[in-house]
């Protein structure tokens, strides 16, 4: 057995044993779908957002995903408390700045949370990840309009300047704490069809994170098992509608159907 | 032809004659979907929570879900001017105590709405539900951890002390008005794969007391007919994914599929 | 190839090439099925609601939709302030007026965009179009309880007083722009069985307005184009559930489809 495939073999039964509860502050629009991508991965989500709570939830959590999507001025306080409250108690946190870059608001609250919370990941696309390394990048909307090879130097560098894991996803992804860089070749262009695809694989990386701790290597292996269960779902479906039916099947269906064999990471 | 069976039949057909309009304040990450049950058990779905709206809104339900499990402030007023409105119309009002017992603000929100609303009927699992009972019960986030026999005394006696029927669902169901006690043996483990399953339950439960009242009868039927749709959807699918198209499903065909001979409703 | 067809081929090449970006500040029950449904047309879905960033957000839209669906009194500056920019820039916009007649506070809200924005498109139903053009009509929460033969003069008198495109959907669609007017008879009653498909439709003709302009043409390809998909679902379902998946799917797939050959639309 190779060793990324004993890791996920390990890491995926005690997702499966413990249920390690994911409190997510997420956006409306993928609030539903990463409930069920956790919920699939054998964990236990919650979605809690007003400032009077989200304290005493996260006391619950084994990890934090914190994603501004649709966010407005409440649900900033609370990222911010409830992140800094994760932060004081090790629980591994998850920043997904959807949107970095598009709006002064999401940028700045993406660099702020940075700031003020330190989280443990930074999952997003190449032009979010590079909005926040401070460098030019090219974005319509939420979309990342990357081209080329990835910049894997500005990746690490980001890395060591916040102390948090990168992962950078699209048609490959990569991984680094800074040091050691992961190339993730699993996944599917229907991914792109999706929308939530890359929230939901902020939640995957959640997930390993609660069972292997806020590392690369979790990280790589919660990217490539979402995107291994979405090359089986583009085979058993015919558009993104299907797809997405079929890529929560395959997520709960992963013990079963040797996904330790699909993953494809490779150090760099 | 089975007394529950004709029950049914007789409610299932009230129902998708007349459409009646259930009136939802419930969380961000169930919306679409318990919207879609309703429609598919041929009610009419309207999701309105804008403390200026309300109640004008709920005047036109003939039910009314209340389901904190995404709460915040306005919310939480929306929810007490709304329930109350509806207390005064004798519009039936279902509270989901989703969370109850995980933190302050839910479990006070829940005990406000009991004291300040008065709802007919209370669905929850049953730490939610022995969190308003005022006993020590096990949660993990929004989920329960229970174990053993179900405390059927507890659920009787906060009947009594609340005047709400109270429906318990897991693996058995319970629904109780204080007197009486029915077990609901419908259901599969699949639905707890899928979030917002109890969600649902609550909003099957409200359609069935828009049709017949807030009694533990249309209670007990709304929970039967709806784990029945989710053992036939469970025959038919692949995993979480599929299961939640295909309870869609069950549920819009149920009038020829013969449900009613599936119900499993016994008094204890 | 039949005129209807030709202008569908067309923009619909045209938006699979340029995936224009649809702004929707809409509720929070249809987020996720209409960011997809954009997706699934080849067009790219934002949704963002904050007073913050809307203006900074819909300068890279190519339209616009303002949807009061689950609304309450920050989404509503919102949506004016939004609106007023995307007017400024000459960005489509497109009003679904979810539940006018319903509450003040939704025909309140409405009026109020149409007065202060001016959108260029207005998809509703006929009770809805009808409130706004200050008639009666019957309305049950949100549903229209329309009846009898569609009043095409008075769609035709609000267009001119509004100088917007009115686009009335039902078993039957009507567009009009105050002096030609398009009926078109794609469609399924299916998809009144699941929730969205009034606000999935008023994406459609976003996402034609993206690329076409605003007018009547644009407005009644968007609407054959969702309604015929819908008729290549329901072959494909079994119930609503099914229904939902295999629309999207339709959707995506429609050029390998000859989707132009089943567009409906005569002018009257």
């Amino acid at each position: 057995m190779s060793n990324w495939k004993k890791k996920y073999v390990e890491m995926d039964q005690v997702i499966r044993e413990k249920r390690p509860m994911i409190h997510h502050i997420t956006n409306y629009v993928v609030m539903n779908v990463t409930a069920n991508v956790t919920l699939c991965m054998g964990a236990s989500p919650v979605m809690a957002h007003a400032n009077e709570e989200v304290e005493d939830m996260v006391v619950f959590a084994s990890a934090h995903v914190l994603n501004p999507g649709t966010l407005s001025p409440h649900w900033i306080t609370a990222m911010l408390a409830s992140g800094k409250k994760a932060k004081e108690l090790g629980i591994p946190i998850i920043l997904d700045p959807v949107g970095a870059g598009a709006t002064k608001l999401r940028t700045d609250t993406c660099l702020r949370i940075l700031e003020e919370v330190r989280p443990d990941v930074i999952r997003g696309n190449q032009a979010e990840v590079m909005i926040l390394a401070g460098e030019n990048a090219q974005i319509q909307g939420v979309d990342s309009l990357e081209t080329g090879e990835a910049p894997v130097e500005a990746f690490k560098a980001l890395a060591r300047q916040t102390g948090a894991v990168i992962c950078v996803t699209g048609p490959i992804d990569h991984v680094t704490d800074g040091e050691t860089v992961f190339r993730i070749e699993n996944g599917h262009p229907m991914m792109g069809n999706v929308t939530g695809t890359g929230c939901s694989s902020s939640t995957a990386v959640a997930v390993y994170c609660a069972a292997g701790g806020p590392t690369a290597e979790s990280c790589a292996v919660g990217l490539a098992v979402f995107g291994a269960c979405g090359e089986l779902a583009a085979e058993e479906s015919r558009g993104p509608g299907s797809f997405q039916v079929a890529i929560l099947d395959a997520l709960f269906n992963a013990p079963s159907r040797d996904l330790g064999a699909r993953l494809r990471i490779k150090e760099l």
